[in-house]
């Protein structure tokens, strides 16, 4: 099978990319979109993020081989059910979210019968909205698919194919295995990230302001994820519950044992894993994951 | 007074970009080097990081008006001592360290009737060593002044204006104090950063090469700041123990609020911090201490 007709629901950063990624890298694929927001429709119209933007998501889905819901993962379930009249039975039906075990079950109870691949491009910046996609969001990023049980191997290619179009290297896994690495690549540290800056606004010590000046010290770049959609975050941590739980128990207790390090002068226990820690980054770089230039290759 | 002739004593990556933001920006001052370690030595000859290194931090600081210690805070008493006998009377001793009432406890106990003004320059990368520095890093970064009690004004404005030249801005404070909004800004961030990507290597049930590959949700951005000099860390955690377990104890609140708050499944609670945590990126980006594009403008 091939994909040759997209619909896109939610033209936010994510679904704003997959149009403009489409349009430059896989002109020969027709993409149309819908936002349930006027507002945001006007914006992807007026940017052209898709071929055309629908005032109705069944408009957008009547002719489409691949539905791509880019929508918080706690509005999965209605945004599936507002389109399951007129989706085409031949239609893959796939996500961008960032918890994949929620969303099977949320698609499969709106679209029964339907062939669900849920997926996650991990990908994105701290903004959000029909101004903030970009064509090369998902050159050389990971996009993971948890095809549903039953899911025929054509349709998981035909989707691999299409994001491989867009720059993505393809992995396949089971749901709950994408739910717990998830947890500890993307979520923790979205999270850890939020609270240490709602600890640094709520201190009677330090003023915000001092806050803001020496930022330079390490605290600015927690405050680049901190800016992320709120929304989409509340869903990721209610619909990801148990892996992020899981993963904080963890985090905790190595944060209690430096605690105790740092208490005790322990300075080679501190030193050990300071010296360990390089590894990562240096596996990271390599793999062509971030920027190998000192401090992200901010301007100096 | 002016300041005429500088030493820097550690050739790393604060001492080199000194050396070389004084070479680029400051010219008339001259300035010598020296490292403990050889090897450094060679490396910031080659550079020319300084417009002459030495062979002994005697020999380099001899003639100076302003000597800079530029190594690890655990380090300052010693390199200080190493100095006593041929400090010129009217130099003043200033450092980089990230915790300043160490080093001014450590800086009167080696030099004592010297004139001592401990600094921090929030400023850095997370490289290290000889090869690391450049002109810029000073660029519009606050550099904060703790002047131990009784040091004359004129000593204070002297060392003010040769930060200034090499660009900095300048706010003095009391060491205390310097401590404690250091613990929030830079050394909790580190440590949180520190112990999740310790934590996500030592997982059995995620390999390291899924914590590499989908390092871009979110992870890859704390395996900078954990890729950074351990044995600098491990003093600034033994030397600012206080303040920064005074810190990491709101943090732990503050995170045990929002388990709580992902347990219960309380979203308005995760939706309102998420949403007032932006406030604060704004302001950095207002006062110019981060880059304003998304993700760092790290290149897509």
């Amino acid at each position: 099978m091939s994909i040759e007709k997209v619909a896109i629901i939610g033209l936010g950063l994510l679904g704003g990319s997959i149009g403009l990624a489409v349009k430059a890298r896989a002109p020969d694929i027709a993409i149309t979109g819908y936002d349930a927001d006027p507002a945001v429709r006007a914006k992807a119209t007026a940017r052209g993020l898709t071929d055309t933007v629908f005032e109705s998501a069944a408009d957008a889905v009547r002719h489409a081989d691949l539905v791509i819901l880019c929508v918080p993962v706690g509005a999965m379930r209605e945004a599936a059910a507002g389109i399951a009249d007129v989706l085409p039975p031949h239609a893959i039906v796939s996500d961008v979210g960032s918890s994949k075990q929620s969303v099977a079950d949320d698609l499969a109870a709106s679209l029964p019968g339907a062939i669900v691949i849920p997926a996650h491009p991990v990908a994105g910046t701290e903004q959000s909205g029909p101004e903030a996609g970009f064509a090369t969001l998902f050159v050389n990023r990971w996009c993971i698919l948890t095809p549903s049980a039953g899911v025929d191997e054509a349709s998981v290619e035909a989707l691999a194919e299409f994001w491989r179009k867009l720059g993505a290297r393809i992995e396949i896994m089971d749901p709950q295995h994408h739910d717990l690495v998830l947890a500890v690549t993307s979520h923790i540290p979205h999270l850890i990230a939020y609270t240490i800056v709602g600890t640094a606004s709520d201190l009677e010590e330090v003023t915000q302001g001092e806050v803001i000046k020496y930022s330079a010290g390490g605290f600015r770049d927690f405050t680049r994820i901190a800016a992320s959609d709120p929304t989409m975050w509340r869903d990721v941590f209610l619909h990801n519950k148990v892996a992020v739980l899981e993963m904080l128990g963890r985090f905790t207790e190595d944060l209690t044992a430096l605690q105790r390090a740092i208490r005790s002068g322990d300075g080679d226990a501190l030193h050990e894993l300071f010296s360990r820690t390089r590894a990562i980054r240096r596996g990271i770089i390599q793999e062509g994951q971030d920027d190998p230039s000192p401090d992200f290759g901010r301007g100096h």
